[in-house]
């Protein structure tokens, strides 16, 4: 979203928040309804989103029925990879709406059609690889999730706020890598506490499994508090 | 930028891009009669833009009067890294013009005003970092760089095909973390030409200086083309 091109542009970027939210809200009841819980995940490009599902998936087959959606500007890749799971999964091509470079409420109303509600406690939805415009889109989501690889660097909450604002839980994922990077792990962590004092914090790697047993008690526990547990 | 909420919007969006595509003109223009070659650098966020530019500039300094301008969304850290290279660096925070996730031709005019450009024989534009929207915004440059870390991933291109589209050189950064990651770089290599078959790629590392010399002798050849060296 641009914002920075005088009064009349402001007005529709605003009417097309409102628009969004209005929808946003109706696909929070309608998930409250069908008690289904939705975590949006947000990150930039190549942060591990769908490596992280990929390893998240599995771990859920014993206790939710998960489903997921997907967007991307291009290619259905993402939902490809997650199907492989043996979950459903839902692609939104965003070059089909002129390379739109967020999810917005309108277009996961659609796609969560396609789905059986009935077999989904659990709904991802992967965002486009974005740090900046996804976060101003609600989409009526139980709980944002923002994935920031640890080879981004540690200053990154504060040149990209409103993502990390806006967040539930800071996933700091690829921490296998660490030890191969300048990077200093206390300062990122404080970074993101400046954005967001009360944000959930975890630091993970899908391909070594640490702290993913962290990952998988934050889910049980948001299920739990959302009243939207089926076991 | 989102094109996918009806016609008014999309007149809006054309409307907004026309107005980029003038000022553009107008920044070419005075580009070229400073005789400065400007290069506008992409890439997602932490992809190594600004490390790059670290490594890039001491190597410039026996040939080329450097300028750099910085977009970010929030903190003024990348320009502070920057000028403690020794040369003028303008920040753009874009936060203040609502939090756009790129720059646009008329933001870089201004802070193009703040430069000193009979110093200047190269300007480097790092733009915010965002693989989507900086692509649709010509800013005047002579030519744009994508940066794509390998941790990023060998789907990339094929992912966010229009920066790759529009770019003249691809830049595979952080090349030292491929023995660490489970990247297939013949993979990534084909997906940019996939995207854009024309497209100049290197292979580098700001950090350990592998392919740096290739980086310079394609900076040296476009001075040279551009007909913008004065050495």
């Amino acid at each position: 979203m641009t914002r920075n091109d005088g009064p009349q542009k402001v007005d529709i970027v605003t009417r097309v928040l409102a628009a969004n939210d209005r929808i946003a809200l109706e696909n929070r009841k309608r998930f409250a309804a069908d008690s289904v819980m939705v975590i949006d995940i947000m990150g930039s490009p190549g942060s591990g989103k769908t490596s992280l599902l990929e390893a998240t998936i599995p771990r859920l087959k014993e206790t939710s029925g998960t489903g997921v959606i997907v967007g991307d500007i291009a290619t259905a890749r993402d939902a490809w990879r997650i199907a492989l799971q043996g979950v459903p999964a839902i692609q939104i091509v965003t070059e089909n709406f002129g390379g739109a470079c967020h999810l917005e409420a309108g277009t996961v109303a659609e796609a969560y059609g396609k789905l059986d509600a009935s077999a989904i406690d659990l709904l991802f939805i992967e965002n486009v690889g974005n740090l900046v415009c996804p976060a101003e889109f609600d989409l009526g989501q139980d709980a944002r999730v923002v994935v920031l690889s640890v080879t981004e660097g540690e200053d990154k909450p504060l040149k990209y706020p409103l993502a990390f604002h806006e967040a539930d839980l800071v996933l700091i994922s690829k921490c296998d890598l660490v030890p191969y990077l300048d990077i200093d792990m206390d300062s990122l962590l404080e970074n993101v506490c400046e954005v967001n004092p009360r944000v959930d914090k975890m630091v993970l790697s899908a391909k070594s499994g640490q702290g993913m047993d962290d990952w998988m008690a934050w889910l049980a526990a948001r299920m739990k508090m959302s009243g939207k547990m089926t076991s």
